[in-house]
């Protein structure tokens, strides 16, 4: 049976709980919080639906007793709420730092050995200390990082040519920060590359590749959270883990070409990465990504 | 093509949404809001999910012009925020009222003919409203009412006898709100009657029935909303008119025999409320019901 | 991780594993046929739709050492070929006894100790003998039973009121076989007892269980065989061991009271049959199911 | 609403219904085959498994009467068991022709004037003939065509590779049919051009194509016919057309570069064909595909 904790019962937290249980993608669920009250509401609202869902799910908020046996632990706790309009995601963290040392601490404790995708923000730089403090190996952690990012690219190329987003491939690569890019040179649409039509219809790849990167913003701005899209893509990656899909998917993973955790695509299994995927980049494109391992890096060592 | 409008993207909205996406649900979306933005916001969001999604659905934020040929309309617009914990829902009727006859006209002026389904509290004030203003006959008009309340005593139900919610049967009738009641006739486990179980394990009807009542205030009093259930409910209650099901479900509804809207078990197609269904109640119930009538015309009356 | 075994790839293997891989309802799927030319050829069949599937599975043609740690085996064996139309379900069982007994021994030797759920027609003397060969605890040995029987009575009583069959309650009891019958006192529609409606409405009572004992030969005549909805019985009774629902269903287990495997509800959850639901029945009714159940046991006898 | 009819139920017909029923993906669903008895006796077993189902769709043995206002109308008729081990597709054309001729004057009679997708063999030339019968625009007339071969080519690349399928991208081109072939150059596995890892690994591409272009018929050789994957794939096609989903997907088509229904990627919305997608290929796949154009055309001119 496939069991998974959440930990941090924000809204994306939340978002994700219940994608999950309207999904029926796990068999057991666990919700926790520091506040203990948030995640019991949370679990109020989710077993008030399970008379209308189509699968059963065990819900309960727990402690971290209760993830030793848990396939995935997905950290979805955050400050967005610290963060102010047009801000980046580096201000979350001299708030989730902490936090981060607390749960690994309590993870370590509770003796958890399955694979942790974190959602909380920076996203890199998260990733990298979960991977400094807990006793798992780096290929059992992963961040969504671009994951979203890249989503939010094909939105915005299938936007202009007013397709389904589901025909656009590609990447964006990098930090999920602002030094984050797209990789045009790996963007097609139904197999062809998406520059050669770009120049076709006279269409600015730096205001698309600009537009995903501050998409977040744009839902931000007026929410004041994102939960809809980075549920979704950490669900999709919960699943490639769960299922042992053998899938190539764009996380934040440790790449030993960068000695740093940054979002490259990857092969995910039930191990987390079973796989690293060497992407044909231009020589540009190759000076950008390096330049955001370093970007990356940076940030690392202004906390440590 | 399956077409349905969101009027109000607050938190149920917003949810609503989500799951109409996650499902597949419908073939286009329109959201709307008083705030533009929050429409637009939302709209976002679910734009950078799409090129996870499994099916494609068309969503836009638009305004009540695009109703026009929407075979649903879902209110979801309310001022849960004006709610103290602890109150009751009729609070939010002062602030909801005059946007319930501002929508009523608006979707009046679009010419919008299809079925329209309010979670808009307090739900059955609510829908005699929309009774009032909208040009639709009586059986086009349906609130979510005691669906939510039922599922919820399938929860608590079920928790005491540590079974799936699915397997209990029953309603919960009346008003959703104070004077609604559980007919413990109508409950049964796998075929049981419940209140002879009840008896057998020393459970208190009157107990459950209390906490069935108020699992809205225990999510409301800390997360300060609810979502989940309800989006469930109406979701559910949707894809029966959609999918012209012709199956029975509990929602407020015109009922003659009290000439109010009010929950009783309906039979639900492409037309809204196709059929009554005439439940079989004890004395003491029927008793109730009509209490709980009188009750929601009551609260019409002051507002008339 | 959910792993899976089907023994069996007849027109019910191959679609019990179909709606498996269509719904992501395992991770792991093992298909076994004593032809393993039959269990390759489905493998393959499945495999090619595997880039248009929703989730990944892991599909192989496998022998029985690969079920040691399966979840959950179904045995999905039979010789429907071998029934002519109008025929009695024990046509099969000469054919498929030495089968069941060779089944159970290579389960024996694989170690396999999950749970069993058969289609295997006669389905309650199979499941009988899979309890006499099979060194697991009769709780976890289990068979569709009337499961599919009572989905037909739904089906047929919805039929006559024109209703969604999903809002039929109640039961098919007894023997998957001639001796079957519903239990009408327990058959409700929207929580109303339908031999009052069929009252009301000159409905015949005994046509309509007649026509739910033989709905599966309605079918049988002119396909030569059943698949869709005995497919969707067994993955909706697997689905509730899977999740370890603690819900009620019918199905044929074994019942102390009878000292017999049978169809009444049961609940299920992740050990098979984890307690026996103790349905009121009229005293006809009661008389009925020990008379299917001793025409069990005499078939039983008839082979032992 | 969403109204799909089946025309055909041998077993891919009647699988494409089940996949349909059990994924909720029509409000109605109208079963038609020139053996009447065939279409009740699938509606029967779909109708038995109603009660099981998470979906309500409402299903019928119909006539070409009930299609006059289907959204979508599925061709899956075919003489499959016509075929001999090993055989061509070409072989059903004799025996599917003068059906094909008069399922079109049906549905002229009828009025329809929806989209029509085949999956009816030899494929190409089988929308062409419905092209030529059926008083619909050339570009509401789709057939599968390699939509399927192209997911038996992303298995085969997967399967040399340990990777789940969904992870490789490109097209198998032209007829569905011998002349088919594989264009490598649109061929990648995570962004990476298959050729070059398959000459890293040593794997041989026209190996891999020779097991894409026989897939069927490995199938085919033991249960003489194919069914989960052909109708995953006519059912993925419906639902782009149903749900308007402007998205591209490789079916057979109207190419007005060839004169000649083939398949190529195409841009798929509630209109049928919406747009052409250009494939930037090498020459050598040029002169292949215009090879494939050609035998296609030959085996129409046979039969004209």
């Amino acid at each position: 049976m496939r069991k998974v904790g959440i930990i941090g019962l924000g809204h994306v937290g939340a978002t994700v709980a219940l994608d999950i249980v309207q999904g029926g993608f796990a068999d057991e669920l666990v919700l926790i919080d520091k506040n203990p009250e948030i995640a019991r509401a949370e679990v109020f609202d989710l077993w008030d639906s399970l008379a209308l869902q189509p699968y059963h799910v065990k819900i309960y908020a727990g402690d971290y007793h209760d993830l030793r046996d848990a396939d995935v632990v997905l950290s979805t706790l955050g400050h967005i709420d610290a963060i102010k309009p047009g801000g980046d995601r580096f201000t979350e963290l001299r708030l989730n730092a902490p936090e981060v040392k607390q749960v690994s601490d309590d993870l370590n404790a509770s003796g958890f050995s399955g694979i942790l995708i974190a959602t909380t923000n920076p996203n890199d730089v998260i990733v990298e200390m979960y991977s400094h403090y807990l006793n798992l190996s780096q290929s059992r952690i992963l961040g969504t990082g671009t994951y979203l990012d890249t989503a939010r690219m094909k939105r915005q190329v299938a936007g202009h040519l007013n397709l389904d987003p589901r025909c656009v491939e590609g990447y964006a690569l990098g930090e999920h920060g602002n030094s984050q890019f797209v990789a045009w040179s790996t963007v097609r649409v139904a197999g062809r590359l998406f520059s050669e039509i770009a120049k076709e219809k006279g269409l600015n790849l730096d205001a698309i590749e600009e537009d995903s990167r501050q998409g977040g913003f744009a839902v931000f701005n007026t929410k004041h959270y994102t939960n809809v899209a980075i549920a979704a893509a950490t669900v999709g990656l919960m699943n490639l883990v769960l299922s042992d899909a053998k899938s190539s998917a764009i996380c934040s993973h440790y790449d030993p070409q960068f000695n740093s955790y940054i979002s490259t695509p990857a092969l995910i299994g039930k191990n987390g990465v079973e796989g690293l995927i060497e992407l044909p980049l231009t020589a540009d494109e190759k000076v950008k990504l390096q330049a955001s391992a370093d970007e990356i890096q940076n940030k690392i060592k202004l906390f440590s």
